[in-house]
């Protein structure tokens, strides 16, 4: 054949599988969204339309690839778990680390316009993604619990720094300063006492990030829970195997047990 | 610090750096897109608009990553040559094969419209990447050569088929029981006698694939470049140091030596 | 510095850490130990003194390194259970894989003389190592049961050969063709009919390889239990934290539960 | 079959292959030589006969690895180039780094009586061992001039801090505190205006360390450079092809091109 001389070089191909009979956590983040989110005007100190965005490509993620069990985001990151059991891929990592970020990337272009109708894409943003192995149950919880901490963390730390600016008129400057050095006491004092906010009362989707599950569909509300999918973008369904199920987005705590005891088929390989 | 007690999980991610000194070849392939192009109604045997849209995309990432010297693309395929000294992102592995792959898919999404103005996109498509080492000029000569003579046999050989069936008459099952065991004399034959097409007349881009190069912009004319840029989308400027440089899709051979004698800043570090 | 300019070398060492919160096993071999056994006239079907030499340095080798938690061999292989929650040359592979390959093989040539004072060693032996991660004690319990179960396989194999050849006059090529395709039952009516041998009632240490693990001193039989250690090899003791420990070579069942039902802590961390 | 049930945990045996087209240089050192060296009263600053040693192993490691074409070693250390074209093992990392330790150390333990016959090893020493991998023959160069260099600085430290002890009179606390922050200048100064030594003309095994290639057997002489290898430990032979070449242990300089130039087998494929 024609080529078979320079078919030599495929040699230099290396192998790189993930070690079986462990949980695979796969987190994409977006490449420069600091910029991106500025050229693109994003409200502070969250964009509605941006989270949305990103629990939809996630979605998509989830239906493309049942191995994906759980997904949870905040800002323009998002961690998928994939089930210890999965042979994705035969467990390649760079093919299913550059796959699964492709194909979010892809969506989350692909459904720009539907959440950013009035703000056309300047230019194409983009995501890294890495794959994590976690050998127990123990770890993938604290895991999530480290991302659910850090969004709490980030959050009243945006949401007191923005308040001071837009509603406290400080430069973003002096409202670092104001900031420097409070604990998290502090910071919703500072909310409470100066702008009678209380942060708990905040809409859970900022407090608690997005947790994407996927859920059965009851057998008799099939037909009326697809029309119902097409209208709201945040129920997708799927069919491979009976019973159907469908993803859904909640905005609650992902830390405690009572989350992971209603639903142990997360951890289940 | 509240996230402190679950920040021990990030001592699970491992290190993957990619050897100094070597090149690396990071090649991206379209997935599933034997679906994606009938579902998008691509012309066979090749689609000049999907072509010119992966070679936007391709040059999109040479522009964004000037580590990349070189690159050559053939159907849903694009390889690109990163030099041997890069430290892009340390030569983390999944940091470049996932941003690489995500920033090109992003582009190929972000474009589509500029080259299927008629044509929506009906689900968002997805690559996946992989970065192979080589350690020489000599394997990095052989890869592309590997490469185009890959694009020479593909090409021939669909472009017979489609022949057979668009201009033959033949029934798909009946072109490819023709074009059983055939060798390439037979194929030009095929195509010389039965439909008098001479196969090395026909466009080069197909034959040939496309080699992306980078060009210094000579100082006098940068500023009716910079427009000429404008209008054609196959050629992109850069400024970061001078000279100016820009991107050029050529369609010609890069297995013999002249191509290589003549910009041996390619292999150079 | 003199050598500054040359120190940029070691910057090509690739880290090669071994991911946390998993079982390490790690597998010893003989490398050519068919010739070496020849060449040191090893007695068939097993050699005692051989099997003996073989457990003194894996002994050696649990005294050395506190991690290991349990060891099993047979024949001229060796495997090392360590611990999951070992920081060991901070779980750098190549690192623990030439050391501890290097200490038994040096152990086993320290040794040679006290198993073989009669034959004097003809040239250098060397064994291969490699560490191989499992997540879950399951798969350690299957690991043991793999190597053991390949320890009745093959026993029961070479008891059979042997006996055919020694006490039987068969050559090795008859005694190869009267075996084979036979299973174990028709292996064990062979030395029963044939010469009134009952295999389940030869030595254990034969059929059920040798398991290594390690055993408190009780504190008032502390000195006595030393000096029967000088004189008994397959007894050592160390001392490092009390209660001070000792290994001890067992030749016992270890599929079943029993064995870690009374041993729990060789699975914990 | 008994175990095939089991055999699943095969499967979580990774691969590790080493990048083709690569040299690859085997390290191993001592591993608490310190401490071995005390135990073993070794004469300071340098221990011939454990010197000797060393090369003695590493010998016969070379006669043992066709594609091991050089060695270096100094003090506890020696480093091995394997060629770039060897296949040894598949190029599998655990094994080469395994095996070649082990054998390194068997050899060690082996001819240990042959250089200390009045000094019987107290316990097994051992080493460790790694593989860097590089890509071009400049690395290789620098590589063993780095380690080159690193004899000189330590033997020249090594030999004015032992002078100032055993003939100076110092304790070793003030040897250290005379030595501290010289340079290599005031160092032989030291020696040459104090104790009369010029340490250019001390033995170049020292400050050159040990150089192993291999040669040539001329035709005519091998019948009696076979006897002198007999008697010499310094010079192996064998005979896989012709022409039959030996393996030799020179103290020279191989930071500057001459030995390279004279001997371009050694980086050649």
């Amino acid at each position: 054949m024609a080529g078979s001389k320079y078919a030599y070089v495929r040699n230099f191909e290396l192998p790189d599988p993930l070690l079986q009979g462990t949980f695979m956590v796969f987190r994409l983040d977006g490449h420069s969204f600091h910029r991106f989110s500025d050229a693109h005007e994003f409200n502070k100190p969250n964009d509605l339309r941006a989270l949305q965005l990103m629990d939809h490509a996630a979605q998509d993620l989830m239906e493309q690839y049942p191995d994906i069990t759980l997904a949870f985001g905040e800002s323009d990151e998002f961690s998928f778990l994939i089930r210890k059991s999965a042979s994705l891929y035969n467990r390649r990592n760079a093919k299913i680390v550059s796959t699964l970020t492709s194909f979010f990337t892809s969506s989350y272009v692909f459904r720009w316009t539907t959440y950013f109708p009035d703000t056309p894409l300047k230019y194409p943003p983009s995501f890294d993604g890495r794959i994590v192995l976690y050998p127990s149950e123990r770890e993938i919880r604290d895991y999530f619990s480290w991302r659910q901490t850090d969004t709490h963390i980030n959050n009243l730390y945006n949401t007191v720094f923005w308040t001071l600016v837009q509603q406290g008129g400080e430069s973003t400057t002096q409202a670092h300063a104001t900031l420097k050095g409070t604990v998290s006491k502090e910071k919703n004092e500072i909310l409470f006492s100066r702008f009678n906010i209380n942060y708990n009362t905040l809409d859970p989707r900022f407090r608690k990030g997005s947790t994407i599950i996927r859920e059965e569909i009851p057998e008799d509300s099939q037909t009326e829970t697809s029309t119902a999918s097409d209208a709201a973008p945040a129920k997708h369904m799927r069919s491979r195997t009976k019973p159907r199920t469908r993803t859904v987005v909640l905005h609650c705590d992902i830390i405690k047990d009572e989350f992971w005891v209603a639903r142990n088929d997360i951890l289940s390989s």
